[in-house]
């Protein structure tokens, strides 16, 4: 491979904004100075442009089986709508419900992921039960397989939930392994009761999926999440937070010097309930898990994000066809397949909503969009930043591009975008894995073996 | 000046720690790489060696007139003190109280520092009063010196104790000149009346100075001065915060997404309010304002630090000798001249209470010591972080080093420290300033002209 | 003076609610039974009708100079439509500012009230300064008058502000004399800059009167009160509390066990800022202080009443024509007189809609409208309920009277009524006063010298 | 029954305090006059004393089959100690647990409490599990019994814990018929793996017990029942409310308007975790669940109380002899049977830690001991109250009287007192039940057969 500089852009990290020149060599950044030079080397013009680590997507979900159906984007057209939307790391989940062995789960997710990475990759470890035999293989799978990070899901009742007993033992190996444990705060049991007396009502429509899984029943798992995974003395990382409840939960934890992280998304930064009300079956577009809250909470999010008490930004993607899947619910919302297509606009949505819009500064974004990611789910130093010895995995950033979000030139393998007709600012023009172009000038030209699979250590710090 | 290597060290940034090294040149850092060679330059070995960007103190007072004596360390001392600590710039604040024109007392400050200052630094202006004539000059003073930041004092109403429509006027200033304002939140006029009682009913030793300023009354002014901020527009910094009371505002107002950042000092995070009842009257020797608090106070400030809810570690700096001046009170705490002296400890003990504990990270203690003050403080980029285009001031810091802080060997003009036999992990051994150094191998080598004042602008974003 | 039985009604006291009738002699319940005969009585027939315990308003401004007039209800109105209203005492507010000797107000109040009263009365205090001499007067003058209550203002810069200074000192004497000590929480100095930065922006109608009184600042006032009530040791009653910001300090102190009580206004439960924009200047009407704040902050009100973390229900009776005097500040809402018409309306407008709406009980109403102030005024338990010995001070109330609020028959001699079209079920039908018809039948029988002045002495627990 | 005059005393209610004669007739209080005479009456002299309502007992475990054993307190002797103690109401639980109909466990009970109730009683219907069948069932028995409680345990994992699917249905229940809902709120899932990990790591005396136990765990399981029962739409009561975690998240619920309502009990007010650590497995005694905390515990819940924030004392007694039964756990603290001995001395240790210490007003005790429960349980205004027309259930109490609790002359069978050694202030010497004495000069006079089941209804309004 060829030297690489990347000449005249602004580098930012998650604490630094400045201008210099890049010389990547071998895969790794070898050089940052105010001016580089080097016959050897392929030169990369950036003026004008920022220059950003690759973005890290803690929360993926590919080619799963989900509500008897499966998402439609694999990792194929996954990872390439990730590239394009200047993500170069994804961490996906790999569901072991139903397996008797642990470690089969990992095999299946490497057959979904084989030959289909375009950019590299990392995998969360979805725990349903535990009984006495996964207690004892999940220690060693970690270990074994370089997982950092189980996930459990104290939502859907019947299809993932784990019983308290099984999330306080989750906690304890999280403690034991030193992994973090990544929680699904709803309270599925209560959920399940909400969506019978709704649909014994008769309301059967979108929006009552929203109305079925209020924001205090997030609010309360939160807090059961947290005070378990403080007695069990494990880290605790809350996915998806979209309401006040659950962001009061986790900062009063913090305040306590508890171990917490969390995480948010782009959906609920900028959509409100009401996206589900939308005429002609079009609300199912909007329906996933936790839901879409009133307005009023979007607020309490982008200062969380601003005070740094949530610290990163995941896409979970998890997307549906509106046609034939979505539409599975039209005459009963619990049948509306649960997820949305977020993996390509995460990057773009949280810089212009938040950067571009003055709401959070420009490291800070970096920070959320790749750095914290890096660090919890120990991938740092290797990923999430600009610094000598990282990957060479670079997003080059036109602040001044306008564009407006749509399917219609969308690269997830989805027939609707979510944030259709968002107009953005800023756009990743080319992006770099390892030092290799995977998006040039925004064609992708990456191939789909090379991304790798990503074997992580525990972070000995946050 | 000739060019130089700091080769082989673990550098250390708010975000990034890795091995590289550094090339300076004109008293800039213009290349970070793997490996550098230069024939020109003057190689640096910081093998197993922490590289850090230079300490900032936001909060010194160099001979300062205060309680009808003057502190004993004045710019030459204090400076060369810093900079054995790892400081290598200071923001020191002008009095204002008592000048007809805010500009005489910057005049008289320019006096103090003039040829005595080993490091780099800048002024905040102490507003006591605002009238019709300071509040048409001030934003005019703080432009044409290159000021970033106003204090004003809640607390000492014989001396400095601004009113709540000043405090609330310096607010409006702070938000169109968009400066910060920095306040020393305690309710004076309370504290004056529990002083008077305490000294009616006998209660004369250094004790009564703690127990006369307690911490509902730090609570209350933090909060009062938050809401002032706020409805003002204005960005809010809260000096020397101490105690879970004001902590917890400080955080709530985050919460809320309000512009408010907290300092704490070492002292609040390893002393307690014991030390003031020492035999002998040694208790004077912890008598400064707010007070130490009780040991359960300790906790909430760090974990704070570690949340990110506090931002910035002054020191205070505030030193009289105890014999002659602490004295001064020995029959009344009330005259015990209040301060003390942390500006040459504050790097290390923070470091070795903080990252060598275990209780904050390698990147935040950087923030904290130095980023966070840089950026808050207009001073960033030129300052706060090791960056292509920084000022070459740089920490040669041993981590393994272990030490016994004491006043036999301290660097500062007073008889005593209170640290005194604090076993710290953790040591700077050279310090460079732009490029030169001032310490080396913990020699001081400076000189006191080098150290230049910095006109600073105020900073685009958090 | 007879003998008189009220028979065949329903008690409601703060506790119970039961079918009884009352037996009264020399001016006190003597008897309460089943069924009670004696030749020698009086009969009234109560049957199907509420037998309560006379209104206390606790907060009452009669005949008082304010804003270059003078509020246009004196003794006689004043206490004449209390009496329609419900309530048989009143507390009113002796103004001291501008007095050399603070018993100089007390004769002034003694002549206004005199021969003018139609139900009993009492005084608080109001203090602005406290001098040497006035600080060694006070305990004198509340021994001596039976005064247990002190008032200080945080707002009103120009008229009645005091320093924390004089606060803090009331606090102290509250302390010593176990006075509660009432406090009016705003932060006058900021609102006195925040008018007049409206005023130059050229802001001057009444909208304005509420923008420029935030309710953060309201919040930050009660913070400060109750700190430094907390640190004198005394006991505080938030007078008029407006707003969420300060019902969340006043429960949080509660947690604490501070001694602080919480008082709300009907304006408050029931109106909303937007009031303030009716149009042709009608908004003048609803300019008080603190001022209607917009509808989300009811709710919390409410809720601390049902929660018990309110506890009365003040009129804040201070009322002011619309014609010639709120029009004073037709060209600037800073010369609109503040305050409005509630002394006889407090009583049924929280029945129907605190009671009848369903949103407090029955017991908890009479608590609020009477217990709870005779209580923490040291009127019990000569006043504030139904039981042997109590004064029979009696309220015969038809819950199902249906009514509509109007200026048209209102008795208060004010040219609007705030409430003007609220539509209210219940009306007292007859009020007794110390055993004496003062309404009977819904019409004043009472005498302007039947009503005495209340010698109070120190409550010994809530 | 000849009528009674009780005379000279003074009556407490929980708003009034006054001297007053009563006259009972038919079970009924008849008259409350300054003088009462009847030549017909039998004329009980309470001068110098307080006359009490008498005291309820929302929370008794009589004859209760538990961790393999039963409690040592049957009926007989467990209503005989409670009269002794001033208590005519007890609100014991139907254990429902195994039982295929519900309706069973109630005839159970009732062959119990046949013939051995010296006092009032009803019963709180204990719910583990709701199935199709027993979700019709339940409200239908609550009906045609008259009970208008539902209980719903959180923890005993192994014994009675509902799933939150349960819980909720509970709720819904408890929506729909207006029955207030009883949570025993600590996770046992959490707990049963603690106490699981302390037995491995040969932890296995009484003080694991309460290491096993975690405050954090009952403050997590408070928030989760409050939010289900809001989500629901029920009024919630939280039984044992035991540290500030759990206090916390009630006050916040009601600062919200939420309907919930907290009761504690006298041991966690008294006691500390300390007495789990006596010598001689003597710890054993004080082990019960929730379990004794720290120290610092007690005065956030003695402040809730003061507040108003909790609203009742219950016992929760449910008693295991030390000999023969504590020490069935002798080498395994899971083993010793849970509960205490509390019935007996509720009413007295209140008074005395509460009352005579100044930590609660007079009025206030009486709420706590006994009108709340009565209201919040829908047997008020027959019971909890003295006032025309409720049942003559009478305290006539000592406030003078000194003694020392002690197993050596208490009246429950049970060979141990938890508060032996506490010297109180205060005792009941005569209790009447409907008129008739059970207790009277220290004495019992009472008769098994003369308790009566009480059918409630459900109250209005609280
Ligand atoms: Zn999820
Ligand atoms: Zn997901
Ligand atoms: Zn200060
Ligand atoms: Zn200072
Ligand atoms: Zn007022
Ligand atoms: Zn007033
Ligand atoms: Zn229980
Ligand atoms: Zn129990």
């Amino acid at each position: 491979m060829a030297k690489k500089i990347i000449t005249g852009g602004t580098i930012a990290t998650a604490t630094d904004t400045f201008k210099a020149d890049i010389l990547i060599e071998d895969e790794k950044i070898v050089q940052i100075a105010t001016k580089i030079e080097d016959k050897d080397a392929q030169v990369i013009d950036a003026t004008g442009k920022y220059v950003f680590p690759g973005g890290i997507d803690p929360h993926t979900h590919l080619d799963m089986p989900f509500n008897n159906t499966v998402t439609d984007d694999d990792w194929e057209s996954g990872t390439i709508a990730a590239a394009f939307g200047g993500t170069t790391t994804i961490l996906d989940f790999v569901l072991t419900a139903g397996e008797t062995r642990l470690s089969d789960a990992v095999i299946k997710w490497n057959e979904k992921s084989k030959g289909k990475a375009a950019i590299d990759y990392g995998y969360h470890l979805m725990i349903s039960d535990l009984n006495e035999e996964t207690e004892k293989e999940l220690p060693l799978l970690l270990e074994k397989e370089g997982i950092t990070s189980i996930k459990v899901f104290m939502a859907y009742a019947k299809e993932f939930q784990a019983s308290d007993r099984t999330l306080y033992k989750a906690f304890k190996i999280g403690k034991e392994t030193g992994s973090v444990v990544m929680v699904h705060c709803e309270n599925g049991s209560v959920i399940d009761e909400l969506v019978e007396e709704a649909k014994l009502a008769g309301n059967t429509a979108p929006i009552y999926h929203a109305l079925t899984r209020p924001p205090e029943i997030e609010g309360e798992a939160t807090k059961r999440a947290i005070e378990l995974a403080h007695v069990a003395g494990a880290k605790l990382y809350v996915v998806h937070v979209t309401c006040k409840e659950a962001v009061d939960e986790i900062i009063k934890a913090r305040e306590k010097g508890y171990d917490v992280y969390g995480e948010t998304c782009p959906p609920y930064l900028t959509l409100d309930q009401t996206a589900l009300e939308k005429p002609d079956f079009e609300g199912a577009k909007y329906v996933w898990s936790p839901p879409l809250r009133p307005k009023s909470h979007q607020e309490p999010l982008w200062n969380a994000l601003k005070a740094k008490q949530l610290q990163t930004i995941g896409s979970d993607q998890c997307s549906f066809n509106f046609n034939g899947k979505k539409q599975l619910g039209i005459n009963d919302f619990s049948k509306i397949p649960n997820g949305g297509p977020f993996i390509e606009d995460r990057f773009s949505v949280l810089y212009s909503e938040g950067v571009a819009k003055g709401r959070i500064s420009l490291n800070d974004f970096v920070d959320m969009i790749s750095t914290n990611a890096a660090k919890i789910f120990g991938l740092y130093p290797q990923k999430g930043t600009i610094a000598i010895g990282t990957d060479a995995d670079i997003v080059i950033f036109d602040p001044n591009a306008k564009r407006t979000i749509s399917a219609e030139n969308h690269h997830m393998n989805v027939d609707y975008n979510a944030f259709e007709g968002l107009e953005v600012l800023g756009e990743p023009v080319s992006v770099l894995l390892r030092g290799e172009f995977v998006i040039k000038d925004k064609q992708f030209v990456g191939s789909l073996d090379y991304g790798k699979y990503l074997k992580r250590k525990v972070a000995k710090e946050q």
